[in-house]
């Protein structure tokens, strides 16, 4: 019984998953507040003003799906770690901490799309919640720490490359993003779309292919 | 165990749920920023002010109550499907970027209550969420994937019928809007309350009629 | 199975729950948006400046108390309520619209705490609160139709006179904000103390009297 | 049966957790919109107003990590808790209205970071989120009202001297704000590392020790 706060026992994963699930939504919901009503006068003129909200629409649309794609991965990690422990907590949380910054990473990159350090900053962004996952990853299963002694070392690196894919590009378009900052712009709408689509990958793994 | 991973298994439908229920909560509590208190200098004229307000508060009823039918929707769904799989849960995070957008296309309704752009940009939405929800539940029942094998033809055919009322009635709404503002914005006030309340369907269905 | 969806069986007491609780949990923490940094040029302005915010902060204070209270009053009930029917789910959607209303009406009796209108709206947004609230309760206890058959009927009275404290006091704070707008003021601040300390009534409730 | 209501049994303990769960993710998500782009003309000018950010990314983190460990404090202590009367439940509610000012207390911190009345604002917010954390666990643990009677009298008083450590630590940096700004700030940014790193007091409380 005594033991039971001091190490965070107490937090059972499902309340990691709770917040986690809390901070995902309200991120994921706060990025619509940099759309804003353009104010015009005339109703004439209000179509051309919504038409250029296309890069602030499209930055929306890319983070909604990137904060997505890191909310399924870190519950898909949460599905193999079988306890947490102080460590893992804390590393969920600076996990959260920067996924709770997108919301103004992607308002940057809406106001300047084509500008090198606006592209850096966003870029730099994904990198770091990707590479926190990996490092989530890492310390559950090093040594299968918190992970079931009985899950598959293939499955484990199988895990980090597929975590590996989003850094590595996102590093490409932070490096592009100085020579051509169009060709950064599309590699960060074309990134969430590798991991949308179901691949080969996914057909392997599958349990039932059908 | 090595393919709980690759495959959404480990996304139960109740985190999908907890997620969705997230976002909706928190789109639906955003609407109340766009009716801000009026800067008056004078006690008298803020009645006036305040009454002038009455745009944006029947917009935040409108948009409150039509997330919470598609809130009520996708969990009837969820009710009768029996698993989910990677396309589901796209399905579902593309449902939720479009639900969160709810708070954008009704600021700009209030704004421009009676201009057309304003009126389309406001259908165009609540349509995308209810034919992406449609795609959602054809794409679960479509040879029963996910549902229940035993679930009635009667029934799948039953919940399309019911989903497209919604998308029916805001087309109409869209287009009427290019010739009477007034008869699109009265649509689209009518139209939540053709769910809400129960009418001769539910009757039908209800389970013990008393 | 066929009779699952068009009645609302599928939205389990704990899925009304999980959109209450998400609902509450940010309208109650959107109310800090509306305490804002002053803006000063110089350090020793700052603290006459961060003084000047009492009104905002003690309306903050009231709402957040009271938006507690109305949140204890609705899950009270649902630990009494056995089940849930369409009628029952829409009474909560109206119910938590109002509630989601209130960062707007602290809003406006923070920027004008002592203008008859802005408490008046301040007053009736509770009121409406409260007297959803009794309606819930009156819908699902009429009849016995949604709670235990076994539920004592001066329980069930004991409850409505309790709701009732709110909207009363709350009802004689409009009327007295034509007369002394400082008595209501007043008023608004004491009615949650009310219900937050636990009073004879409750010792007489009380399981265990120790 | 008449009793339940009364008295605040309805409440179980996960209702309230979940309350809380959404306050503290609302709270720390909404912690980023006090980080805006800034306005700039020109590209090459952007990555020096970029830099200049570092004050309010400082503020967003060790606001994040400090309400994260007031988070781990609650659940811990939670942990522990058998059950809740109606008084624990309003020391709750307390402790998170104390949560959600702290996005306010930040932006004040972010916009005035060397000017003491900020840093004492900040400093007491993030004292009176503790008290009451102490608050809640000396009436929860008083005679063993709400825990385990078989609770160790050492793990009480263990979770009291961990609870004042950050009160004590920001109430050094609250006095030191009127002498050294600097020295304050350092304090704020230091504390919350002292909770996250596992110190020699976890490992003497951890259940096994490898």
């Amino acid at each position: 019984m005594s033991t039971e706060l001091a190490s965070p026992q107490g937090l059972t994963k499902s309340r990691i998953e709770a917040l986690s699930d809390g901070i995902f939504a309200v991120a994921m919901t706060l990025l619509v507040l940099d759309i804003k009503p353009p104010a015009v006068m005339q109703a004439v003129a209000l179509p051309r003003e919504l038409l250029a909200l296309w890069p602030r629409c499209l930055s929306y649309a890319v983070s909604f799906l990137m904060l997505g794609i890191y909310w399924v991965g870190q519950h898909n990690q949460f599905h193999l770690i079988r306890r947490a422990d102080r460590t893992l907590l804390w590393i969920n949380i600076v996990f959260l901490m920067t996924t709770s910054f997108v919301p103004f990473s992607t308002a940057l990159l809406s106001a300047y799309p084509l500008w090198p350090s606006a592209q850096m900053v966003y870029g730099a962004n994904l990198i770091a919640i990707g590479l926190i996952l990996l490092w989530h990853w890492m310390y559950a299963t090093h040594r299968h720490r918190l992970v079931d002694p009985e899950l598959d070392d293939r499955m484990i690196r199988f895990v980090i490359r597929r975590i590996l894919i989003g850094p590595a590009l996102f590093t490409l378009a932070v490096v592009l993003s100085s020579f051509s900052a169009v060709a950064s712009l599309v590699l960060y709408v074309v990134a969430p779309l590798i991991y949308v689509f179901p691949g080969k990958v996914d057909e392997h793994w599958r349990p039932n292919a059908h």
